[in-house]
């Protein structure tokens, strides 16, 4: 243990303010360090979050942990499954302890993605975007390849033809889930003949196995209200469900109903058939999720912990009413609602500049240093992680671990 | 040569409009072929753009040299220099080039962001930001110890004595530069007496060398209108150069006035004793800077070239009046005005979706085809450049080399 560190994170801890005044003594660590010490796995040393470089990504386990439980208990009381989006974290050892805790398999986006989850362990993962170019669907085939458990989707009969030939030409049955749009149009086929039609296609192709379908509504998971988020998105589903049936009269496979999202977990058991929700933000939460109300409280949808958060460090505060700190666009995105500054009240942050945060605050008789530590609970948490090379995983305060975002920037 | 690449090539640019089908034969170039072909360094295979994995990020070479060729050309005749602000590119090929262009040296925000381009081979780095941890004044502090030509600005007393201290422990004599607020309040200290005090102690303290002052009014770069731009701009930066002059009355160094950017540096020389212009974004421009008119025509920014630009992919075309491209937020950021699709007419993007692109067109008789390609000029290129470890380097549509994007993610 490094000398001193005990009474440093005492220090730190005693401060109790949700803005921290590290003082000028504490050396701090950086991104490099950092790594050094979790080299050989957790990190032995004392070190408090507030000693680390700024801005710095930290997950919460207690947080992190609650949130995989919570999820887990209530698809399961529910009689389905989930099937978490790893491209909210895009990090294994993530993917990891949703596996652990009951998780039938992750989703990816991207082909990229997919690979880096494959190439650090992860082997069930199910692919929700169709891949419409030969050097994607090669990459694609050729992960199945070494990686059984992978499973990708398709939303044509062109495409599903694509997949055919290129699963025949490296000898392998790859399988395959069909895409059916919910009237969102962003991607898949449209319910009832045209998607029973390319199920059948997918299930004579050779190469192929035809797994079952796949919905998503995007555009229900945000809706305010637990009632009008639950009427829309059954609605959305419904066609799919339909689908569902007459693929099952018509013999086909339809072991996997995949759909749902954050927002709609504890309702998707209730679209008939439906076997898995593709859950994604649950773990970290955040500034978007949390203003869109829950089952019990109308206001806050309080279901799940916010453990996503980002250290930033008080820049200037020589003007009142006002400190920059050094978490911009590039450490917060520009998505809104705005990040939630932890613990500080009547504090509103707007990260407009690139470089920079401005956070403004009512009160008067608050004062904040340069040098102050701030912690931001993130705006939207998937294309934040997007930003950080890794996370800091974290427990009252003290930093257990570095976790390698190993999918950042994976975006093809 | 590949087999083929030179059929292949004439296809594509033959293929004329801004959509560009990609035949299915076309196998296309991963991020890591590409980088594995330009390990030695210009590319010597006949590769075209379109046969790109995508989305990838690009930059014309014409368009970038010509743009900095106009700018060396601008402030040459207007007696400044240019010292670009790497914060936009991030890339040292690009650092480079601004160089040897003639730029006196570049500047960088993040003190993460400075060392990753010493490590590349840039040596005369101004830092814009003021350093407040230990952590960071140590690291900026070692960086001047290997890099003579490495400036540092501070806006407090305080701080400047953590420098000097800092400097001393090393046995260095830093240069350092006052940071003076234009009134935006962002960063930097209050013009006269605050910041002509704060100059005198850097002079008098050990360890420390004062290099002169700098101040950025960022708010006026993106005012709409030439004269409404000159107006602000001259304003907001008065008191900095009448800083300026009583610094030289009391004796002191003002070798560098820095200040400027893309939207002003064809009228940063209107203040008195301003040295150098801290331009970024001309390099690339950018939606943003396009919509904000210039000095001959008031509708179009028209200066410089857009060189940046995004390659995508349709995704999904079986709805009508739209499609879905594999570039998303997480490919484009939200920045607004949304990034602008190259060569085609009524057609608007939206990356309101983390992995998808949403492309609406008005002409009922155009038609897109799943695999097209689509090019964007970007919304904004800081935080886009911030999402990608590489750019492709392109002339004439052939892909010369592969620049790594260094300092990708240095936010601390």
């Amino acid at each position: 243990m490094r000398k001193g560190s005990v009474s440093r994170r005492r220090f730190l801890q005693a401060a109790g303010a949700a803005a921290v005044w590290v003082p000028s003594s504490v050396k701090g660590y950086t991104v490099a360090e950092m790594r050094s010490l979790s080299a050989e796995g957790e990190i032995q040393e004392d070190i408090s979050k507030w000693e680390l470089d700024t801005p710095a990504l930290c997950v919460d386990l207690d947080a992190l942990e609650a949130n995989l439980q919570t999820m887990q208990r209530t698809v399961a009381a529910n009689g389905i499954a989930s099937r978490p989006h790893a491209k909210t974290h895009k990090c294994p050892a993530i993917a990891r302890r949703q596996l652990e805790s009951g998780s039938v398999g992750i989703c990816t986006a991207k082909v990229s993605e997919a690979i880096a989850m494959f190439e650090h362990g992860i082997d069930r993962i199910l692919m929700t975007t169709t891949n419409v170019t030969s050097v994607k669907i090669e990459r694609a085939m050729g992960l199945r390849r070494w990686c059984p458990g992978f499973i990708q989707a398709t939303d044509t009969a062109e495409n599903a033809r694509d997949l055919s030939e290129a699963a025949q030409a490296i000898g392998i049955n790859a399988d395959v889930v069909v895409d059916v749009d919910s009237g969102g149009h962003r991607t898949g086929i449209p319910p009832g003949r045209p998607a029973l039609e390319l199920a059948q296609l997918v299930d004579r192709l050779p190469g192929l196995r035809l797994a079952g379908l796949l919905c998503y509504d995007g555009g229900s998971q945000h809706v305010q209200g637990f009632a009008e988020r639950r009427a829309r998105t059954l609605d959305r589903v419904a066609p799919a469900a339909e689908t569902k049936v007459e693929m099952e009269r018509a013999g086909l496979n339809t072991e996997i109903f995949s759909g749902g999202g954050t927002g709609t977990y504890n309702i998707d058991h209730e679209t008939a058939g439906l076997t898995d929700v593709q859950v994604g933000s649950y773990v970290f939460m955040d500034a978007q999720y949390l203003a869109i109300g829950g089952a019990t409280d109308p206001e806050v949808y309080s279901d799940f912990e916010p453990s996503l958060t980002i250290l930033t460090t008080v820049l200037n505060s020589q003007y009142e009413g006002q400190v920059t700190t050094d978490a911009g666009a590039k450490a917060c995105t520009i998505n809104q609602p705005w990040p939630i500054v932890k613990g500080e009240t009547g504090m509103t942050y707007r990260s407009g500049s690139d470089e920079f945060g401005t956070l403004r605050y009512d009160d008067p008789s608050r004062t904040y240093r340069t040098g102050d530590k701030l912690e931001l609970i993130v705006s939207h948490c998937d294309p934040v992680v997007n930003l950080y090379d890794q996370m800091y995983a974290v427990r009252n305060d003290r930093v257990e671990g570095v976790w390698q975002i190993a999918a950042r920037g994976m975006s093809t």
